[in-house]
């Protein structure tokens, strides 16, 4: 496995071997020392000394259920810190098969000239032509006529091409479709900026990266594989997708209800997973409700949502889009809130930030609360290009600062996801404290049996989280594969030594997590971040949200505190 | 003299003496203090827990010849970090005549009604009415026809009350005309974020602050006065204004020329201020090439700048404005760059930060190079609220952000004046070190005999004028005022002691300045900057500027090192 830099102003290739102080990281954890070791923290993110970087996890490469994901990152556009975004999908999987261990894309070119790059055992640059400006949905098909069917791709939409910091990069899923995001801090951006418009990885003469024991390996895949279908929460995903939080928040007063101003909705139950799992069996058609993102994936947590017609609005469906672009704009309709889905990811945009940045501009009277037919139409304004669109496609915090609005919920300049933090303080303190930014996938501490709305004891509650979450994305683990190795965590060390022949213990979730978060805060300080950035926004320390009433009130000396481990 | 508390949601004022540690402080010294002393750094610039102050310097009140400027301050809307913008006038001399050390707006009212604050002996708020919405050239003779002539106003547009981040707040000059605008950092927004339009200072049975030993005072007010007036820099300030500055910018290649890709302009000429005196002379009528701002100022760099017919287009047409809406955005044309600037006055804006704005509007293809019809749509739209206009109206640093533009000439998020720093390194170092941000006022060094292409030696020289400039902001000392203090330095301290019954020396101006740099950064430190904040704008490092063809190369060592004295 070994080190792909691909310089795209020379458009030139270089294969080196993988440096000893990165060889036992993967993913989230390589991304951070990668950027720790060659990217000047201070740099302009859209600028040549920015890296784009793919990094499957240390897992990745072998089918097992939900432990393909890939890891992109770089300087964030968005925050201006670390930025770590994983995916589901093929993307992973392929870029191990063709022996990479992490691809770095460097420099940026002089002209405006778009590129597609071909990798296989080599790389071309190819000029990107009528595919640019084309949306994800309509360019897929043409790269998969034109590359062949053995091939994942990684691309963006109009919304990177004009390097708007809420831009993501999409990448395929198992039925080719580009639904698998890597939403969040701007990474689209970024890879606009270098005038990438896709990354084709043909890997038909690629083969699964070797295992040193393969009898252990795969009997430690076993024990794995069945605590995973055991779980009663993975049969729950698998029925009713993430959407299955709406009813869970909405009952903890956590849902973003009309601009984070509530925290239950009122049409919560039309939202909710029970709802669309229904909606989708009777429509049947392209329609399922239980869908794999990445190959060998058994949660099938993902989904295809059909119209009436069975044929697909969009896919997936995922919990926190309806959260951001329903509820928060108070809408109750997922047909409408599919559609709007369609929109924004088919723009390669983040549905976090972007709806974030709708209620923002709700509150500011741009929209009534409720109103799909003005959000679509303001949706439009961002693929046209306006000024307001620009705004809107900047993310929420962008959105709030043009239109003075002051209660725009983000931290580090990122969108929070659908969990009201007032409410579920310990995923408030992952927001606050995260180098990431406001990230769901950080550590969300909804599950944890506490008193969500008890200030004490909600830092050690999120460090816990933190640190594992940020082991399991150096994995390239989903987070839902957690409840499997929660209940045979001996299989996480026996998996990595049978496939590298190592000798880790028991603890290395915890110390890759642990190594990773301190190489993230490294960057972030460097880049010049503080503890004036490890806050919640003001407003949410003084205006309460109903039906809880509560504040955001954990001490800022426990925010402090929350990496003294 | 006392600390004058108004609680803008209360409506209520509270008369307290000045506690010990802020009385031997004013103006930029006292606004840092009392930032340090009772503004969370942290806080939302525009919500209830920041502080609008007004601060007369030590010097103001006895109508001293340039010396009696007033500071305005608080959390900056626009940088995040400590602000203070002082402006001549009579605010300054108005507000030290009914007894004020320091005026600090509180609080924030829960509804929207516009208020006037109307101050004599006491306060009254009163609605403000059909004024909300009004520029300010037409909302000043309303105010002085309703409370009469012997007033002081400070006063906001229409872009502070839309809370737009490049607003200021204007005040009277000696002919009641709001020329006179504490323009820097948003202080407009904050104004009105507190809902107050404008306020006005009946100073009619107000008296001179009172001195200690007259006989002292009025000599060393005599020396300093002779010495002022045989400065030769001084006379040429008071024959052509700041618009001097025109032909020794372009000399040096530091005029900022169509979006400071250049450092020479064509059209210098023909809008510098010998050109500008010869039109002035010959138009007559109202214009006037030498118009004092305060009274009793014998320096008169101000003017009115009139129409062919000899009616005023605006006053006063100053350097930084001509530098900005000209050469930067490529017009050679002062009577259009009158009108431009008139528009943006009334409107409450800064020009420097909008001009700014609009050359990199210009960048992303909104306007061409020249266009001056096309820029004074622009700023329609700032007018009408447009979210064009709300992106523009933001500033420099907001505008490029939302359209794309990485070319943006700003620090801590504020734009630069006029002086390319690539050409005239040692005010690059002022730009990216000053607590501030990007401002010419906090440490000059184009007047210094040096080469100021040398990266060497330009740290030493940007500290020196930063500390001798905080220390005259301190003392509501004007820049030009240095002039005649520096050939006699001695009458600052007698002055002082005059006026006081002190016992200072002749070190004061560096220990004030000293004093007041060390509170600001300690406000900024809480706030979130680091180093990474006292950095220029990276493509400043990069990209050469004509025709010295030089780059900022000053070391971040030497950056680093700028306040350790």
């Amino acid at each position: 496995m070994n080190i792909w830099r691909i310089n795209t102003r020379t458009q030139s290739l270089t294969i080196q071997p993988s440096p000893e102080t990165w060889q036992h990281l993967g993913g989230r954890g390589l991304l951070a020392r990668i950027l720790v070791d060659e990217v000047p923290a201070t740099c302009e993110p859209l600028g040549a000394k920015n890296k784009l970087i793919f990094a499957p996890g240390l897992m990745v490469g072998h089918r097992l259920s939900s432990c393909d994901r890939i890891s992109i990152g770089g300087k964030s556009p968005l925050t201006g810190g670390v930025k770590e975004s994983n995916a589901g999908g093929t993307t992973g999987l392929a870029i191990t098969h063709i022996g990479i261990k992490a691809l770095i894309l460097e420099d940026k070119p002089d002209d405006d000239e778009w590129q597609i790059i071909h990798l296989s055992d080599a790389v071309e640059f190819e000029p990107a032509g009528d595919l640019v400006g084309l949306g994800v949905f309509e360019a897929t098909p043409r790269l998969l006529e034109k590359y062949g069917k053995h091939v994942a791709i990684a691309l963006i939409g109009p919304g990177g091409e004009m390097e708007l910091r809420a831009a993501g990069i999409q990448n395929l899923d198992k039925d080719r479709i580009p639904s698998r995001i890597a939403a969040r801090g701007g990474l689209g951006a970024l890879m606009g900026s270098k005038r990438i418009k896709a990354i084709v990885i043909d890997f038909s003469g690629g083969v699964k990266p070797p295992i040193t024991d393969q009898t252990a390996f795969r009997a430690a895949q076993k024990t794995y594989s069945k605590s995973l279908m055991g779980s009663p929460q993975i049969a729950t995903y698998h029925d009713y997708g993430t959407a299955i939080m709406v009813n869970m928040t909405n009952h903890f007063g956590s849902l973003p209800t009309c601009g984070f101003s509530e925290g239950q909705f009122e049409g919560a139950e039309r939202i909710g997973g029970e709802n669309m799992r229904e909606i989708l069996l009777a429509r049947g058609g392209e329609s399922n409700p239980s869908h794999a993102c990445m190959p060998g994936c058994t949660i099938q947590c993902s989904n295809v949502y059909g119209g009436e017609d069975g044929k697909t609005l969009v896919s997936p469906l995922e919990y926190e889009t309806i959260g951001l672009l329903g509820s928060n704009l108070g809408i109750d309709d997922l047909d409408v809130i599919a559609r709007l889905s369609w929109e924004i990811s088919d723009l390669g945009l983040d549905t976090i930030d972007v709806g974030a940045a709708l209620g923002v501009a709700a509150q500011a009277g741009l929209v009534d609360w409720g109103d799909g037919t003005r959000v679509s139409e303001l949706i439009s304004e961002i693929r046209a290009g306006t000024p307001l669109g620009r705004i809107l496609g900047n993310g929420a915090a962008t959105t709030g600062r043009v239109l003075g609005v002051e209660r725009v919920p983000v931290t580090k300049g990122q969108a929070m996801p659908a969990y009201d933090p007032r409410a579920i303080k310990g995923t408030g303190v992952t927001y606050a404290t995260s180098p990431q930014g406001a990230d769901h996938t950080c550590g969300l501490t909804i599950r944890a049996k506490i008193k969500h709305t008890d200030p004490e004891g909600q830092a050690d509650l999120s460090r816990g989280g933190q640190i594992s979450m940020a082991g399991y994305d150096t994995l390239g683990v989903c987070i839902f594969a957690g409840f499997g190795f929660a209940a045979v965590p001996e299989t996480i060390p026996a998996l990595l030594n049978a496939r590298y022949g190592w000798d880790v213990e028991e603890t290395i979730l915890q110390e890759l997590g642990r190594e990773t978060l301190k190489l993230e805060r490294e960057f972030n300080k460097s880049a010049g971040f503080t503890v004036a950035d490890d806050r919640l926004p003001e407003w949410m320390t003084r205006e309460p949200v109903a039906p809880t009433n509560e504040v955001f009130d954990v001490s800022e000396e426990d925010l402090d505190n929350v990496f003294n481990w």
